[in-house]
């Protein structure tokens, strides 16, 4: 098999909000700036994983102006100006079609990985190993790729992606067109779909060369077609700038996903093997935290009696004490304390939401 | 019925830990000083309450040293040299016996009460009226009197006293001879003494003649009886510290309860019918706080949603939020945070216990 002749890209998204790690994350400091897993973020630990697919040179960030700072702060081995700050929020769909334009003005051959800031992924050598095969599928098939994560259990706050044929291929990860993607199903219907074989969780991580992908714009979101050329046309001069906002203007607030990747035909699923997780709450951590003989997973200064199954933070300095309770979240901040069952935790937030209505309570969010 | 000839004392009993009000009550700052119900501190209600039995100058207050200056800002009504500091603290019967021979010095027709420092009691008239009128008991009978309170449920957490014979009386307050005193009972026996219609709790509250203690110490611990002549010689001389000292080296650290009052014959129990809460834990805390539609009851910045019956107290600036949680308690304080059950309450001690065994973690208790 032939390997990519344009360097491969990596683009980390990093505009999440992570309002269900409240009060961890704040609207200044969302998910992935936060050491969930480790004493590192979970930008940095992404950085570092993607180092092994590629030189920090070919990393890109795209965020927020807010965050970029920050950022910048945790991605020191990164060339700053590899940090690009969207005007505002809208999904991934625009943020998408930005850096394809920017990375198509150098050349249109570039292979680029889209990843989010804010996963965990153990295995950092299969994930490589996976990008970089994904990457040289897309380049020979002019392929829109999409990495599937193979299911462990008939989740449903995960999208899927149903494969069809497989794909011949030499190469340790395997490869199929996709036939489907099903938004997060119900439990039943997951269940139906992991007994299928072919289901995959969508790990929303992308493969692409730009061209194509600029090319699945300009067919189905075909009012971005100018924006996105002018942004081409404009990469690396001072009208760059307005260029971007033009384009954000004009784009749509909606994932890759709806906007592109559902509706296209050359979409091709591969089969990522390796140990993945979102962490979409405070109950997921508890995987990548030590657990005592009772399975309370706790960090920092926290005092668990007679109690089982909790999530406890205890950040900074101070104490938390937990006395008979049973598959509770409990994080402490230097402001704030939040108490939940692990089973409720994905509503966290609708405290935030709460807060925010709140003038005396916003500054807490 | 005549009332009492010589000064009616109040004597405050404020050495308490309260251990089970961790984090708010600490060593430096138990539960007397903390304002559980009301804005003010339960010491600074009870003295307001028992200046509705007899004149500030005639209210003294026991605690410890590192107390003292802490009681005298919180009672500023009472003159300084009426607040006693105890050498260290033994229970409740070296207590009484040092005010009783510090007032015996004085008059030892003297009547003293002797209350707890941290209990509520709301009907400041109905409770002023049974003091009153017990004193005059002690006075007339030359008795040893307990405030029972009529048992409002079979609870297993005070002690009981059971009644005999009704004293003839024509104040508004009935008294019966104390029968027996009954220790924290079981479930099935607190309900048999509510159906005999003669059990009173044990508040912890005692009318007595000075006098009258002095000779019961003199008969049920008789190695006191020296030191506490001693501190009769020497009050208001240089020489009382000294005597005190002596007094409580040679005092047992017991209550009064069972150092005097289950062997003494001449025991007359009043029965109080106010309101009366000692407020053990921070369950307790829960039936003096408004309540919202869900049975929350909650002070300071605190968020609760889809919870129930949970008591949460947020100490100061910050915030506390709650979600799909029912029954618990949680409070934080600047440097700490609770977490347990409401049926678990009265054992956050054990918290306390476990932090105090761990050098990094004593300054939180």
């Amino acid at each position: 098999m032939s390997t990519s002749p344009s360097p491969l890209c990596v683009c980390i998204m990093a505009g999440g909000k992570g309002e269900r790690f409240w009060p961890a994350s704040r609207a200044a400091r969302p998910k992935q700036l936060l050491p969930i897993a480790s004493a590192r973020s979970l930008i940095a630990e992404t950085a570092q994983r993607n180092l092994h697919v590629t030189p920090a040179e070919n990393i890109f960030v795209i965020t927020t102006h807010d965050q970029a700072p920050d950022i910048q702060k945790e991605l020191p081995e990164l060339p700053p100006h590899n940090i690009i700050a969207e005007p505002c929020g809208k999904n991934t769909a625009p943020c998408i079609g930005l850096i394809s334009a920017l990375l198509a003005a150098r050349t249109p051959e570039t292979v680029l990985a889209v990843v989010p800031a804010d996963h965990i992924i153990p295995d950092t050598a299969r994930y490589a190993q996976t990008i970089r095969d994904a990457a040289a599928v897309a380049a020979r098939e002019h392929a829109l790729l999409t990495i599937g994560i193979a299911p462990r259990s008939p989740e449903t706050g995960y999208g899927y992606i149903l494969a069809g044929d497989a794909l011949p291929t030499t190469t340790a990860t395997a490869f199929s067109r996709a036939e489907q993607f099903i938004e997060k199903p119900p439990r039943p219907r997951a269940e139906e779909l992991i007994a299928t074989g072919r289901a995959f969780w969508n790990a929303g991580m992308f493969v692409f060369r730009a061209a194509d992908m600029l090319d699945a714009f300009s067919r189905f979101i075909p009012h971005m077609h100018a924006p996105l050329q002018r942004v081409i046309q404009t990469a690396g001069s001072p009208a760059q700038s307005a260029a971007i906002a033009a384009l954000y203007d004009a784009a749509p607030a909606i994932s890759i996903d709806y906007a592109v990747m559902e509706k296209a035909h050359n979409v091709i699923v591969a089969h990522g093997v390796f140990a993945w997780d979102d962490v979409g709450s405070w109950a997921a951590v508890a995987d990548h935290w030590p657990h005592d003989a009772e399975g309370n997973a706790t960090r920092g200064d926290v005092l668990v009696l007679d109690s089982s199954g909790c999530v406890v933070q205890n950040d900074g300095a101070g104490i938390t004490a937990l006395l008979g309770v049973n598959g509770l979240v409990v994080v402490r901040t230097a402001d704030a304390v939040l108490v939940c069952p692990k089973n409720r935790a994905q509503d966290v937030k609708h405290i935030v939401q709460r807060l925010q209505q709140n003038p005396a309570w916003r500054a807490f969010t």
